[in-house]
């Protein structure tokens, strides 16, 4: 095989909303409650909706920028690469890094809905997160068929309601939902309470996959403000270590026989590792626990349900037979600081050297295929979906990095360098720019509130 | 090499102090203030100083117990195998199980000397502070001389009194020092602040290493009470990844170019993982974080400072190439239920099949000479410290596991199996029964606030 002969699917990328997402999809009666995009003074945008100001525009969807433009401070439509949030752009983007297919997490409403999980007025946030979920599947993935699989958002609050809408969602060939890792971290009861067994229910009875994201329970992973911003970003992916090791040991799990987990942008690198010291653990202490795991392995447990993903893992590669060569998938991440893009397939190809064909299909397209129920050729012709054919049909793409006077420069960093303070500062100061009219939340207070928000998640870290 | 001809050091073991530990080593002023052994109407043995119980007489030293027996109860020494607490049946039983040299934490006053640090009467805590290491290296490790790597408490309220002490003990012949994975999990500033700069500054002069143990700062890997506990086991070591994590990416590692760090039972298999992440990490966004890490890759930094250790890590031993060889040493972990006592050489052969020799020697012990001053063949005929040869002088050594109606039945957990919320209760009621005299601390108040504890640092996990 040549690089230009893979066959590359994303299971982790993410969509920065548009901003007439909710005119089309809302039903007339809620139209006025929907979220609206505002532009602020300083030309930001923040999306309001019930009461509250959302700067999430394009958080860290920093794509075609200069790499010393990278930043969390993307929070106007101006800042971001169109392909972030406009759809036709999005599909030359992914043609001119030889992408097929992608799956696109949430932005503005976090990663599984919390902004319409979190209403008082239940019934609006249902309403709301309905209408988010038909426009991913309809205006979204719809748009360009053989290209997306879709991935609806949960209902948090509800299970019942959840399992309800991943029927729905099933019937319109959506196969995939979103789940944060450690509901604790957001409110909710623990992942081993049997209060989320409708939900793990209906994902078995659909066949749809349980898609966990990196940060969407646990947080980023801040700690202490005054340390290096990269100890806080080589640190997050392994936060999915926890959330396989809650399911291997899991009771819920043999309850569910075809529930599959995607632990998204979680790396593999660490499985073997993992699963080791599970295994050994299991062997050495079940004569004293009493713990019986129906006659399974906690690996066995693993490659039965849970499904890894990996952006540039060449460790994760080299032992792929202790993981599980039908667990691994891969992701791009685009538009997010860590991803590859637009030279994906170069990084990938350097950690495939030596791999025989049939490991290389399965990890870029043949498993994502398979957990996440994706058939583009029934769209496509194949030969048309490979690295070569694609990037062939994007020759009017520009990827060349274009500055948006992004970014900070070492004097703007209180030690000539970023910190994760200087970050959560970042975040914070979204919120603290007023809107034209004064209205909205008052800036110091909003700011104050992220801030102590965010200490609060750097110590409370489960 | 044949399995009895290995040289096997372990660098993580645990010591459980004899009740006359204060005894000899406490200036004759300080004698009515020391800490002292107490047995309670149960026949539980406690420590008793400063007005506190300390019920840490053998905290999960379950060694020469049948599995079924293992728990976190062992209270009273009568529960122990001898080899726990007596220097000379330690030594048997490092025969019989052919591990030459050791490397013991302490247990009754927690990894790092916490019960010293945190007495309100500072000099109290430090005459004691210094008492303990004075036995540690005199009476424990001085009784058997090439048999121990001795290993100082710091006094963590004062880094230039751990300074102080670091020097002290380097004349004594000891070259190691406990520290915690995140110090300000006990109340103290960040690793990052310059504030313990006197304590890296002596290591770095005196050749000391900086051994940081798995539970000493963060604590255990607790979460969900009602989860099983195995959750907990397999979690807890590869806390240390947020350790090595801090420390590639410190600025003040820079300054220490001696300085080592030793992850004491982190495990190895996530290493390659971890420095593959770090290295992407520093590549991709160091133009944008201006962070500059003198020119070094974190990867870089970790095998000049970091030494890992291992129990049972097949994964680890495969891809020693991406660790860096000279970084790995092995453990036993006497008498912990994690341990491999008495078969650690046949645990250990069995993920060395295919290792040369001289990878061999490095990991069985000598990267651990090296990283820990420890010269054993000063003392000791080389071919007399092998496993063959060890085991050979314990014939009368029984290892065969020995009932102490220890651990719990089915029927002692309220789900049938041991959840992490079970082992918090059993921690907690060793506070829970009261003195001959009726003294001490109430019963139910300590048990409440044992829990209380646990419960905080469940949530606090930093």
């Amino acid at each position: 095989m040549q690089l230009d002969d893979m066959i590359l699917v994303s299971v982790d990328d993410h969509v920065c909303e548009p901003p007439d997402l909710f005119e089309h999809a809302v039903p007339a009666k809620w139209k006025d409650r929907a979220p609206r995009l505002l532009e602020k003074t300083d030309g930001s945008h923040v999306w309001y909706f019930d009461g509250a100001q959302v700067p999430n525009v394009g958080l860290n969807a920093v794509a075609g920028r200069p790499p010393d433009e990278y930043g969390m401070e993307p929070t106007s439509l101006s800042q971001l690469r169109r392909g972030c949030y406009d759809i036709d752009a999005r599909i030359d983007d992914m043609n001119a890094n030889g992408v097929l297919g992608s799956l696109c997490f949430a932005s503005m409403c976090g990663f599984t809905g919390e902004l319409f999980s979190n209403c008082e007025d239940h019934e609006l946030g249902h309403v709301m997160a309905m209408a988010y979920n038909d426009w991913h599947v309809e205006a979204w993935c719809g748009a360009h068929p053989g290209r997306f699989i879709p991935l609806a958002l949960p209902m948090l609050w509800d299970p019942q309601k959840t399992a309800d809408e991943i029927r729905r969602m099933a019937k319109k060939g959506c196969h995939a939902i979103t789940f944060p890792d450690t509901p604790t971290g957001l409110g909710y009861p623990s992942i081993h309470d049997p209060h989320w067994d409708p939900i793990w229910q209906a994902c078995d009875e659909e066949g749809t996959i349980v898609c966990i994201h990196i940060g969407s329970g646990t947080g980023m992973n801040l700690q202490d403000p005054s340390a290096p911003v990269e100890i806080m970003i080589t640190g997050t992916p392994v936060t999915l270590f926890n959330c396989a090791n809650e399911i291997v040991f899991s009771k819920f799990i043999h309850k569910y026989p075809n529930l599959k987990i995607a632990l998204s942008e979680g790396g593999t690198g660490w499985v073997p590792y993992f699963l080791e010291r599970a295994d050994y653990v299991h062997k050495h202490h079940h004569r004293w626990t009493q713990n019986d795991f129906g006659g399974k392995l906690p690996s066995d447990v693993f490659r039965e349900h849970i499904v890894t993903c990996f952006i540039d893992d060449a460790v994760g590669v080299r032992t792929r037979d202790l993981i599980g060569i039908e667990n691994i998938t891969w992701e791009c991440d685009y538009p997010h600081s860590d991803a590859t893009w637009p030279s994906s397939p170069e990084t990938l190809w350097r950690t495939l050297d030596g791999v025989p064909d049939a490991d290389i299909d399965k990890m870029t397209h043949l498993n994502a295929m398979k957990h996440f129920r994706y058939d583009p050729f029934a769209h496509l012709d194949k030969d048309e979906c490979r690295v070569g054919a694609l990037r062939a049909k994007a020759g009017h793409v520009d990827v060349t990095p274009k500055s948006v006077q992004g970014g900070k420069k070492p004097s703007d960093y209180e030690n000539g360098y970023c910190t994760i303070g200087d970050i959560m500062k970042q975040m914070a100061g979204a919120y603290a720019t007023a809107f034209e009219d004064g209205q909205g939340i008052d800036p110091a207070e909003a700011q104050k509130q992220m801030m102590e928000r965010m200490a609060k998640q750097a110590q409370a870290r489960r």
